[in-house]
């Protein structure tokens, strides 16, 4: 999916087919919010005026470009996630038999559907300390992309754990359930609390 | 632009290039929002359940489509005001007619440079009611969907305002930047409530 334009990705996204959809979006939404990370520590590397930090920028950038790459597999992970949730409800339902193999393919594409998104929000939540960096440290002209990318990763986050939140309501088994909603709640709070801080940085 | 590949875009971004910068992410972010409305109402029509609001999701389509199609072509245009802002500031400045040909290029410029991702912002804005309208009567199991697109729309939003007011910065034409730093404010606020309101009609 990575490889697909921009004007096709867009086009699929708004087609009558349920993929990829909010979830695959919150991935695209991390890659392009890591990207402007980069971009900020980038922009301040060859800098006189920030040469103490160069360092610490390349750092930055090593660890951005990580979730980059991380983030955009996850694009075409959450789509497929989604799929085999769809294949296992096809599944054949005549026999008894036929009906216990549908039922565990249901629950494990649900729960692998719950996690993928899961695994999105906690990479896109730690593009937050990093975009918090490039903003305090980094080259103050490009502070607006810094800030661009702190939104972008907080709708993320947000938009992944609503993807979790759906998969979870038909999930059978209450100690999963349990853990992933008490992970999704942690991360809702924190994620909404650290937009604010760093939009509180902001000149504007 | 809009024909890169998104892992090439991303690439493009991350670069020490400035753009495609904050500006240019606005108006992927808008893209996308729309794109996602347009399918939550696409996965509405064609069912017996929502055989009543059918030809309202026709409307919404029409309409969510002629914004994405507006502003897969700011992601563009955002980059070009960007380099044209830079180009002005490189022309020669050795005579005083230069350097004030260079001024008048500047101040156009960056006038340019501030409508671009205004457009942007108010392009944004206008898919929040589309998006409203899709969560409400639209297909209830794409309701995360449109919640995405609500959170994407509001990030594009006040992401495009930033390069907004980052220009306004250098204009010297203060009925210029007073009239466009009203509006900015406006549609700041509009668009918070805005996304709050749509927010609170989520099931989770």
């Amino acid at each position: 999916m990575k490889n697909m334009t921009l004007v096709d990705f867009a086009n699929q996204v708004a087609s009558n087919s349920p993929v990829p959809g909010g979830g695959s979006i919150a991935a695209v939404c991390g890659t392009l919010s890591a990207a402007l990370t980069e971009m900020v520590a980038n922009l301040t590397i060859g800098k006189k005026k920030y040469m103490q930090v160069e360092e610490h920028m390349k750092e930055i950038i090593q660890e951005a470009c990580n979730l980059r790459n991380k983030l955009i597999d996850d694009i075409q992970k959450d789509s497929d996630s989604y799929n085999k949730v769809i294949t296992s409800y096809k599944m054949p339902k005549d026999t008894d038999e036929e009906k216990v193999i549908r039922q565990k393919n249901i629950q494990e594409s649900l729960k692998n559907a719950a996690l993928v998104p899961l695994s999105v929000a906690e990479s896109s939540y730690q593009v937050l300390p990093l975009v918090e960096e490039v903003i305090e440290k980094g080259n103050s002209n490009a502070v607006t992309d810094g800030l661009v990318a702190c939104m972008m990763a907080r709708t993320s986050v947000l938009s992944a754990l609503l993807n979790v939140k759906i998969n979870l309501i038909s999930i059978n088994d209450i100690d999963f359930v349990n853990n992933l909603n008490g992970k999704v709640k942690e991360l809702e709070i924190r994620t909404m609390e650290y937009e604010k801080k760093i939009l509180e940085k902001s000149p504007f």
